[in-house]
């Protein structure tokens, strides 16, 4: 009933649980697959949205279970990701005493994932963290593999710390609420590690028929999905905790997915729109430097097609200023640009100081 | 010549280099005792007047070897040690461009080294940080065992992280400019492992004739002190880097010591004298419920005002309010006080539960 993904690590081990209705089975969940018990307070961070469609339902049945539990509800999206709206996380925590056994529930998509668990990571030195991903992105991605963190108003993520979670509580009857264009942006990583690792993924993209919106996929689709991709993320980050090299791969697409969704200051594309062209963009550099065969770049193209999601870059966007925004990233070794440059469906590579003028003509082609 | 005190830890070891003049070898003690290189940018956080004293001299000589270096100076006190200074660190570190092999240097006392620390926990999830500790209480304590943080405006290192340093320099002369209540705020907690763990130590105090300030010792003393202080750190937290049980006899004095410094609003005790304070009150504590004798009491005492550090409560502070404050303490465990009782000279043990009229009753006794 319940596909159980464990995810071994050197330190500290745990599972994601992916079932329908996973959410209102978590007392179980957490008797079962953690050392986590309800003796101390603990607090549900979630977004005003979430709150509403699931939260009562989940603090309840925690609270049948013994666990003394309180909301800290914050203002949802990007923007608020920043130490100030972390501050009401601290506010919550030191309000409800909570103590070194204590945890931290994060209910919501990946800006709620990333600060809770920073907020984790933080309070006493690093109290227990369960992450119940209420978007496809954070189901699949930011979940899963202990990065948390916030942003800095001048770039995202840089101030942030490894921990990882407890639990990962993946319910696929929470997608039933997610904006499609949140949805859509979710498919962006699902084609990603189909591109970077998973073949047989990325063949069962190529036969569904649209990719585009949840209601066009069975349930069993859907959970496929959910489970392929989750083991794809588990493979990296298992292999390599703290992204010393391989978990690099899981990059594909960000490099320049970062500098899109920075230029449109995170309103033209969101996340997952940004990777998608920055998957496209990879490939053509792919393709140009030798690595990659044109069929398989227009494979992947074909299904970011398939997700409605975009592939070119809007006129108004400066792709020189895109360059230069690349220098400021923080994957930046002795300021030299990297790139992951796929070689294969299933397999990517990273490839050091592409030059810039190859970077620029590429984006031109992209651009509409 | 220099003394090296290897901190073997199961991720990451490094090691305390003590010698008279070692800041002024800090490029060859990096390249001779760590794998950091100076092919990144690098920060020096202090505090205006450590950096007047010393700043300088230490950027020269990184510069001179190399070291692309820039100074990050703060407000000097306890009250800085806020999410808003550490604002500060992270801004200079996005000016910097610093990278995942950066370094940031702490140069100042437990302030500056916490936070430099934190910041070194939070920036790009991690990156490396030097401990130049120059009073006498972060060479022997902060500096050491990886604790990093700021307060929370409602208590102090609320938010934090461990993070080990890569190499921590204990410099001796630097100690010449130390104010002379800081310095007995730092013979304090000498004064703990002697307690706590080090016989050796404990007699070495009672051997001279006066702890209060640094000109009453020759520089083989203050050697031997910092060297045995060191130890016994290391010795502590080495085998229980994260706090999971020895680690905590460390906090011998620390739980009325936290309380009194928060009573006073961090004004009318600083942490030494705080903890001072604190051990005479464990010391009565553990008399009472039979676990010490009291002529070790006595000697504990005598050494305390040998340091002419404070032995009683001021009669304008509450007992009752901080017997209450105990409560809010972070290693309260499930809202039950525990307390760090010295049984024999170099032994403390935990202690569960500890009455609270007996705390009260001490308290009361030790007002002035």
């Amino acid at each position: 009933m319940t596909t159980l993904i464990p995810v071994p690590l050197p330190h500290q081990s745990y599972c994601i649980a992916i079932r329908a209705g996973s959410r209102l089975a978590l007392p179980q969940l957490l008797a079962e697959h953690t050392p986590l018990r309800p003796n101390a307070p603990a607090l549900i961070v979630s977004n005003p949205q979430i709150w509403r469609h699931y939260g009562c339902a989940i603090q309840a049945v925690l609270e049948e279970h013994g666990w003394q539990v309180t909301p800290c509800v914050l203002p949802a999206g990007e923007r608020y990701k920043t130490l100030k709206t972390l501050q009401k996380i601290y506010d919550a925590a030191l309000a409800q005493r909570l103590e070194r056994g204590s945890t931290l529930f994060a209910l919501g998509g990946g800006v709620i994932g990333d600060m809770t668990g920073f907020a984790a990571a933080t309070w006493l030195r690093g109290i227990a963290v369960v992450q119940i991903p209420t978007s496809l992105l954070a189901m699949v991605d930011a979940a899963i593999g202990g990065k948390t963190g916030v942003n800095h108003p001048q770039g995202k993520n840089l101030i942030g710390a490894f921990h990882q979670p407890r639990l990962v509580v993946v319910d696929p009857e929470v997608l039933a609420t997610l904006p499609p264009r949140e949805f859509r942006a979710g498919m962006a990583e699902v084609i990603k590690y189909g591109v970077i690792w998973d073949p047989q993924l990325f063949e069962l993209l190529q036969s569904l028929p649209r990719l585009d919106r949840i209601s066009a996929l069975s349930v069993d689709q859907l959970a496929s999905i959910l489970q392929h991709s989750c083991q794809a993320k588990v493979d990296v980050v298992s292999k390599d905790e703290r992204e010393a090299g391989l978990r690099a791969i899981l990059n594909y697409g960000h490099t320049i997915g970062h500098a899109l969704e920075s230029m449109g200051q995170y309103r033209v594309f969101n996340h997952g729109e940004a990777v998608a062209v920055g998957m496209v963009a990879a490939g053509e550099l792919a393709i140009a430097l030798g690595y990659w065969s044109e069929t398989e770049a227009a494979a992947q193209r074909q299904l970011i097609h398939k997700a409605n999601l975009p592939t070119t870059i809007p006129s108004q966007f400066d792709v020189h200023g895109l360059v230069a925004l690349l220098q400021h990233d923080k994957k930046v070794h002795s300021q030299k640009v990297r790139f992951i440059l796929p070689t294969a469906i299933g397999h990517a590579e990273i490839v050091e100081q592409v030059p810039s003028e190859l970077i620029l003509a590429t984006l031109k082609t992209l651009q509409r």
